[in-house]
C-alpha cells in the first residue's frame, strides 16, 4: 500500500467474523442449524446507528471490498474506488459494512464449510440459496452490529438484487436502495449463459459430482470456462475491441502451425480462468448463480413489479451503463418505471460507458459524481 | 416427403463426389495431395454453362443445402426454404452447387478421413484451412463441372467471407455475390466465443489432444459445451425470450431441490448440445472456427477494404438482420461502405428480423422478397 493510495484509502483492514446459532429458514423450506458470516467495516458507527450502509456483492465479489489486508497488499478491495474518505461512499460519513454472502467461498458458511452432520464439507449438499436467504442472514447481521435501519443498502448487478429484495422485505430498515447495473429478473439469455457456465463446471470429471474437495481434486477446466464465458458477457464488444482489437500475441497469421499462434483475447481469456479456478469454489459459482436465475423480484405478489414496489418505504437510486448487454439500460428502466408506478421517489442515471457490464465496479467520472451527488443526500442523523 | 413438400421442392437428391488428384498448396504453406469433395446438384445446368450458382456452407452446415435423401426424410436440406422451383435460388433457372467444404465431416476430405501417410485418421494433424483454400478447392470443382463462371457466389456468415473471398481471388469467375449475415473480419468478441468453444472442447479428456478417434471416443461434453455457447450468440435475446421466456420444463421454484427444477432453456441447450456432438466432428468444429476467426478480408490489401474490394468485378447484393448481435448490420454496412467507395455496384438490405443471427436460414417474408427480387436480375445467358 502506498503513500499515494493511502490517502483516500480506508487502509489496512481486517475481516470480523460473525457466527449465528439460530435456526435459519431458507427459501427452499430447509434449515441451516448455524452459520458463520465474515464481513468487513469501513468507517465508524456513529451514536444513533444511522449512518450505516450495506454493501452486497455480485457473483464473484466477497465482504474484501475496500482497503488492504497488509502494507504488502498490492490489489485493495474490489471496490476501493467508491468505498473511504470523501469518495461516493464515504467512510468520513458512513460506516460501511460488506460481508461475505451465505453459501460464498470467502470465509462465510458454504459449501467449502464442513457440515457438522456429517463431518465432510457440505460440496453439492448446501441448501440452495435465494436472494432473500441472504438478505434475512443479513438482516441478522445488522442485529448484531447494533444498526436497526440502514442510511442505505447498495449493490451492483446480484448486490442490486439484494438491495431490492431488501426494500421489500424489511422496508423499515432502509432509507436509501442504490440499485446498479440490475434487474428485477434475468432474461432467458443470460439464464441460457449461466446455463453453459454451470453445465461447463458439472461436466468437467474433476468436479466428481460437487464432491471434489472430498478427493482432493478442483474442476479447474470448468470453472474456467465458466469464468470465461462470464467474462465475455460482463465486457462489450467495443471494450474487448479497444482491449483486443485482433493484436496477435505471438506468431503470425501465415504460419502453418496454429498452435503457434493465440489472439491476445484467447491467451487473456485462458489466464483470467484458470486464475479464476484458484481463488473460487465451483460449488458455490454453481449456487450464486442459481440464485441470480432463479430471483425474480415480483413473483409472490402477482408477478407486478408495482404491486411489489408498493411496499418499498425508501428512495430508490437506480443506475444502468449504455453498453451494458447482460443487463441492459431497459432492465433498469423496467425498474424506474415500476418504482414511478408505485409512487416511489427515485432518480435514474445511465451512465454513457464504453465497457459494459463492468462498468459498475471501475471508476467512471460521470458515474462517480452521480452516485456522490445522490450519497450527500443521504442522511446520517435522521 | 410429403406431397406438399413436393411441389415447392428439388424433390430426392443425391450427394456426389469428386476426387482431385493434383496437390494443393494451403494458406499455411502445407500441401494436400488429393482430395474428395462431396457435393449436391439442383436444377439443370444450361448449353452455356452460365446458370451455375454456388452455394457456400456456414460452420456447421454441409452439402446438403436443398431437397431429400430418401422418401422417408423428415427434414429437407438447411436451405430448402431458398433453393427450389420458384424460391430465391430459382432451381427452374439456375444450376445450384453446393458441397461439403474441405476439411469437413460430411464426406469431403477432412480430420476424420484417413491419412494416407500414416493410414490413421488426420485427426488434429489436419492441416488448418483458411477461407481461400476453401474458395481454391470449389474452384476446381468448378472446373470439374464445366463453370467458368458462375451467375452467383452466395453465402451466409462464414459462407458469405467465402463468397466475398471468391469476388477477389477470381474476380472473372463470378457475375454476382451474395452476402448474407456476414463480416470482413471478426470481431474480438466473436473471437473470444470461438475460443471458448474451442476450449471446451479441448479440455473435454475424451478429446485425447484430437486423437478420439483412434480411442474409440468422442468428446460429447465438450462438443456440445462448444454448439450451447454458438446456440445462444446465433438467437437474439428477444428471440429466447420469446422462444422460452422463464417458463419452467418442470417443478416450482419453491421446491428445495434444485435437480428437479429447470427452465426449459436449459433443457432446449442440453439438447441442441447433445444432438450436436451425435453429428459433427470436433476436430472440424475447431478447423472451420479458426477459419472464421482467421479470416481478415483486406489484410494482404494494406488493411484497406476498398482496396480489396478493387479487384471484384462483380455485383453485390448484402444482407443483415436487424438483431443479429454476432454479425452485426454494422459490420455489413462497413461492407457496403468500403464497396461503394470502391466503386462497385452494391444493393443493401437490413431485414426487421427478431432472430438474430439464425435469423439468415429462415423463411422470413421481407428477406425472401428482397433476395427474390435481386436473384431475378442475375442474367442465366450473358
Amino acid at each position: 500500500m502506498s503513500q499515494t493510495k493511502a490517502k483516500s484509502s480506508v487502509g489496512i483492514v481486517e475481516p470480523q467474523s460473525a457466527y449465528f446459532d439460530e435456526p435459519l429458514l431458507l427459501a427452499c423450506g430447509r434449515e441451516l442449524a448455524g452459520y458463520e458470516l465474515v464481513y468487513e467495516c469501513y468507517g465508524q458507527l456513529n451514536a444513533e446507528a444511522s449512518n450505516a450502509v450495506l454493501i452486497c456483492h455480485a457473483l464473484s465479489g466477497n465482504h474484501h471490498a475496500a482497503g488492504y489486508h497488509s502494507e504488502d497488499d498490492r490489489k485493495p478491495g474490489w471496490w476501493d474506488a467508491y468505498i473511504g474518505p470523501g469518495k461516493p461512499i464515504d467512510t468520513e460519513r458512513f460506516f460501511v459494512v460488506c460481508l461475505n454472502n451465505l453459501g460464498g467461498c470467502h470465509g462465510s458458511t458454504g459449501p467449502t464449510s464442513i457440515n457438522p452432520d456429517t463431518g465432510k464439507p457440505w460440496g453439492p449438499d448446501f441448501p440452495p440459496l435465494r436472494v432473500r436467504d441472504w438478505v434475512h442472514s443479513q438482516k441478522r447481521l445488522a442485529e448484531r452490529l447494533g444498526i436497526t435501519c440502514w442510511a442505505a443498502v447498495i449493490g451492483g448487478s446480484l448486490g442490486g438484487m439484494q438491495a431490492m429484495r431488501w426494500a421489500l422485505e424489511y422496508p423499515d430498515m432502509l432509507q436509501h436502495c442504490v440499485v446498479i447495473a440490475s434487474a428485477m429478473k434475468l432474461s432467458a439469455q443470460n439464464i441460457a449463459f449461466n446455463e453453459i457456465a454451470r453445465h461447463a463446471i458439472q461436466s468437467d470429471p474433476d468436479f466428481a459430482d460437487g464432491h471434489y474437495l472430498e478427493q482432493d481434486s478442483v474442476p479447474a477446466q470448468g470453472l474456467g470456462l465458466a469464468r470465461m464465458v462470464g467474462h465475455i458477457t460482463y465486457l462489450s464488444d467495443d471494450a474487448m475491441a479497444q482491449k483486443f482489437g485482433r493484436d496477435l500475441r505471438r506468431g503470425t497469421l501465415d504460419q502453418g502451425d496454429e498452435n503457434s499462434v493465440e489472439f491476445q483475447v484467447q491467451s487473456y481469456l485462458r489466464y483470467q480462468g484458470s486464475q479464476f479456478s484458484n481463488r473460487f469454489d465451483a460449488n458455490t459459482y454453481i449456487l450464486m448463480t442459481r440464485a441470480l436465475d432463479y430471483f425474480d423480484l415480483a413473483r409472490e405478489y402477482g408477478d407486478d413489479p408495482v404491486e411489489a414496489f408498493r411496499r418499498a418505504k425508501c428512495s430508490f437510486l437506480v443506475i444502468s451503463f449504455s453498453t451494458d448487454w447482460r443487463f441492459s439500460p431497459q432492465r433498469s428502466r423496467e425498474i424506474v418505471d415500476a418504482l414511478i408506478a408505485a409512487d416511489r421517489p427515485v432518480s435514474y442515471c445511465e451512465i454513457e460507458a464504453h465497457e459494459g457490464h463492468d462498468a459498475f465496479l471501475l471508476p467512471l467520472p460521470r458515474y462517480m459524481e452521480v452516485f456522490d451527488a445522490y450519497m450527500q443526500r443521504v442522511g446520517v442523523s435522521d
